[in-house]
């Protein structure tokens, strides 16, 4: 399985697999700078939730490293005010503040003085979070396989595999799993303009994995879901509120409408670091907008309208819970009303 | 305002505005065989139900013209062989069947005898109904100004404005007519994938006409209508059946289930010329399906997939009349139960 980053200990540097190359292009770039990090998540060579939040760890490795102040406060307060930069490169996935501040809450309860150390200290938590990370994709493939109906055609939207975590995926974690237990008929996977996520990414990985997969335009959807030819709704998410609103790539909301209208169970699969209960309800999700040029040209390049048109760019959309079957976690798959058991398991998971 | 298409009666050919290369080059083709206006309606170097139609009628005068044989039954026979595959060129919008057999029809019922008459005969005819589409296209834009609320936000699909149709247009013929009098904050214009109609065509004559718009991915609609920001949707259609059901291009079906789910109005803008009410039911509406390299490959080059990826590609689906709030004609707007409002109209206009 390709892995979409890696953490090179020779060289102390983040290796990504830059996903705006893919699929014609296998190129991995090594990041040595924080604003190389940065420039790397905002420009979505490294994206999906779970990936960001991985590369944001080691992104806080590279940081501290390039820390000069030897005295333990000054080195502190610089590391916080990188580490304050990172997490405000995108704004509507969790798990990128999520990572900064787990590594940063621990790092604080630690009896550190020697700035040297530091480093160090952060490498193994940013080394544990990526394995942690592996493991959840596990478990919520795991967990996802109860919901799958034989020869299941499974509808998604964006990506959510391997390019989108350090593991197996989210809502594609599911169908990897299922489609090795033969569960699987079909994937469709929505094209999901402007950058193409689904076209480039899932359908790529779909191949790599011999999954049968059928790209549709975004449009194309309620078609298909009319004449039958869907199962489920399977997506991933950027951030889940305490009410059970999921904020995810732009469109997700209109197949969770579509899915309603025909009875189709949609499902989120999300790790517990895509929770922000913080927040009680979706309309406190901060919206990312984009340059409208992703719109007005496809893959950077293909004009699509005339010059001086106007484009609107929201990156994501939220999807009420009303709207949601399930989201499958970790750790089972919770069911309505979300905000009880969302309130349950943020008793159980301090930090959620 | 530009002409979409026009007869070139020196050189006795048809002249279209190529729409597969705008916005950005602004072509006119001459056609001056019956492959050639075959071909031209295929590759959607015109499209549009409408314009579709008329360019057919020019086609059969193109087509008359250039049949050697001086009997008049083999003369004759070879017509309708032609005929037959002029209609043929894309299933789906019933105004290409329409145009050609309104004109066999009148044909048939006139005291034809001397065969060198008759490519002008059917010239007169396509005149006839280039002029009737044009005067269609105001009268509609007309009856649609009692729908638009003032400062009105409206969400459209494709391209219907005077591209689409000998005329105005058809849904953007009533914007069209709505922002001279001052009725249109803004067009919120669906780029329409795989083609990019609304993104290269709507955008554009939005551009002309000076009247703002946006343009959006398809998959933004639930968004955009979320926060408020649209007041209704407009479309045309292709192909309206008896019982209101309206075959338009893909993605429109989707955008009728968000509508209604925001308790947004739904308007079809379409001239008789495109409902068949022989068709008691949406259902039996043939979809045409196209080149999956369509999707696989924007603007016919941009690359967005991996090779060999597979992709499914209807290019109409149907929205079923109980998502539709009315649908606008040139002689006033049927409103629901459309079955019965069709067949009143059927009884009037023999053809519908």
């Amino acid at each position: 399985m390709i892995e979409t980053l890696k953490w090179d200990p020779n060289e102390e540097r983040l290796i990504l697999l830059d996903q705006t190359k893919l699929p014609q292009e296998t190129i991995y770039r090594p990041l040595e700078t924080l604003d190389e990090v940065i420039e790397a998540i905002q420009a979505l060579r490294v994206r999906g939730a779970p990936a960001i939040g991985v590369s944001a760890a080691y992104g806080l490795v590279i940081t501290a490293r390039g820390i000069n102040q030897t005295d333990f406060e000054g080195y502190m307060a610089a590391l916080r005010e990188k580490a304050d930069r990172l997490k405000a490169a995108r704004p509507t996935a969790v798990n990128l503040q999520w990572a900064v501040e787990c590594i940063m809450g621990r790092l604080q309860q630690m009896d550190l003085h020697a700035v040297e150390n530091i480093p160090g200290v952060i490498l193994k938590m940013a080394i544990e979070l990526h394995e942690d990370d592996r493991q959840r994709c596990e478990l919520m493939a795991e967990q996802g396989q109860s919901i799958l109906p034989p020869k299941a055609r499974v509808l998604t939207h964006c990506n959510t595999g391997f390019l989108a975590t350090a593991g197996m995926g989210t809502a594609l974690g599911v169908v990897i799993r299922g489609h090795e237990r033969g569960m699987i008929e079909r994937v469709y996977a929505d094209e999901t303009r402007p950058l193409l996520q689904g076209a480039r990414l899932t359908a790529w990985e779909c191949q790599q994995l011999g999954i049968p997969c059928t790209i549709i335009c975004d449009n194309m959807a309620g078609a298909l879901m009319k004449q039958g030819a869907v199962d489920l709704v399977m997506v991933g998410a950027d951030r889940i509120a305490g009410d059970g609103s999921a904020a995810n790539k732009v469109g997700t909301y209109g197949l969770a409408v579509l899915a309603r209208a025909h009875r189709l169970p949609f499902y989120v699969v999300a790790p517990f670091s895509t929770f922000d209960s913080r927040l009680p309800s979706g309309d406190l999700i901060p919206i990312e907008h984009r340059n409208p040029e992703e719109v007005l040209r496809v893959m950077g390049r293909c004009s699509v309208a005339p010059d001086q048109a106007e484009a609107w760019n929201p990156a994501f959309d939220v999807t009420p819970p009303e709207l949601i079957t399930g989201i499958i976690t970790e750790q089972g798959i919770l069911k309505p009303p979300f905000d009880v058991a969302i309130a349950t398991l943020a008793k159980l998971q301090p930090g959620i």
